[in-house]
């Protein structure tokens, strides 16, 4: 299975958590955009590619299929790319987890552009410093807590238990999450050890390590999902 | 098959949509929190309790799974409620379009939460109104003209061209976007013809209109998701 990826090109963005399973798996696989750019999509977006239509990207083409949204992909194509359990339990809560850490992202979206996503960042700033105060102190601990816990009551090592996609999705987070918020994050990695490890054991995989090192890995920026200002970070 | 499904008492909220499924499909099921009250769910929320650990209400009790993730609930239960195509392509599809109602949800959740959702709506007044002019202006023509596109592609009748959950879940969506924000949905849905035959039609279903009418079916209120402040609408 060749497989076929679109996104915006320029930022990691949600399409990074498609990424990072296809290049774990040695997946063998397009980036559309970035070859042909954004306006590629078009088409698809606006209904006129046959398939499934997408609301947004990211959306990925494998086989027949046209599938949108994070989760949904990552839950089509995890047993294909072996990076989740077989049994139907284990891909639910792979799904669930997968959706879990999908709210978060929002909420860090929502966190610099809390008013609208056409706006600019600059025009919401005043509400962005409410939001990520509200967020560094309340979210953050609430929901890095839960996926601490789960992950020490599946053994410690690795969400489900053993690898999958969701452990990648986790290193995503935290790292970008680091990215945005040193300070907050330096505080509250001190509660997280097991979250930590994770991400470093993701870090070190030998076809992460060599994606990560890769051009094709977008560097953080504050055009993406984390974006870091100084002025939305705290202890 | 016996349901359990915990939700908040006193709001729709999310459960709603997993409520709507079970009630169409005339499913054996248990309101568990409205019988025992809210307390009944902490032993899951804080991971006490067998299974797997849900971040928040609603999760469902299904045998041995515990589910939680709206999108998750409807993906694992929809072919044993005959809520669903059968093929994996059009299961894909509706998880999807699911995930896609899901990110509106949170949306026109955060119209009257933009700042925290553990602030009052009082608190939050003044950003309330910016983010509820960008929703009704930008956002609901977005997302509600995307639904009507992918409902016209389908043949005009069924989101997946067939009944399923997730025309359950546009009749909600629909219905609570009117109690909310009643001047803009009567402008726009003069663009959205599709959808409101598709909520005339759900509501005329013989199960969801017993289940409409009756006590069950808790009224749209200001604790909800969908909350009618008039001060944020507007034609």
């Amino acid at each position: 299975m060749h497989y076929q990826l679109y996104y915006w090109t320029g930022l990691q963005g949600r399409g990074e958590f498609v990424r990072l399973a296809l290049e774990d798996a040695g997946a063998s696989y397009t980036d559309v955009a970035r070859i042909d750019g954004d306006e590629v999509m078009t088409d698809f977006l606006e209904g006129r590619h046959a398939g499934a239509q997408p609301f947004a990207p990211p959306f990925l083409r494998a086989g027949e299929w046209v599938i949108a949204q994070v989760a949904a992909i990552l839950h089509a194509i995890g047993p294909q790319l072996q990076l989740v359990p077989g049994s139907e339990a284990q891909r639910l809560q792979a799904l669930q987890l997968q959706l879990t850490i999908a709210d978060l992202v929002v909420e860090v979206h929502d966190t610099h552009h809390p008013i609208g996503v056409g706006l600019y960042y600059e025009d919401q700033t005043a509400e962005a410093a409410r939001r990520a105060q509200d967020l560094r102190d309340n979210r953050l601990p609430k929901f890095l807590g839960y996926f601490e816990q789960v992950l020490q009551q599946a053994g410690g090592t690795h969400a489900l238990g053993t690898h999958s996609y969701v452990d990648l999705s986790l290193f995503q987070l935290v790292s970008g999450l680091e990215y945005m918020f040193p300070k907050r994050m330096t505080t509250l990695s001190k509660q997280l050890p097991g979250l930590k490890a994770l991400q470093q054991r993701v870090a070190e995989r030998p076809r992460i390590a060599a994606y990560l090192a890769s051009e094709r890995r977008v560097a953080f920026n504050t055009n993406g999902i984390f974006r870091h200002y100084p002025e939305l970070d705290a202890a």
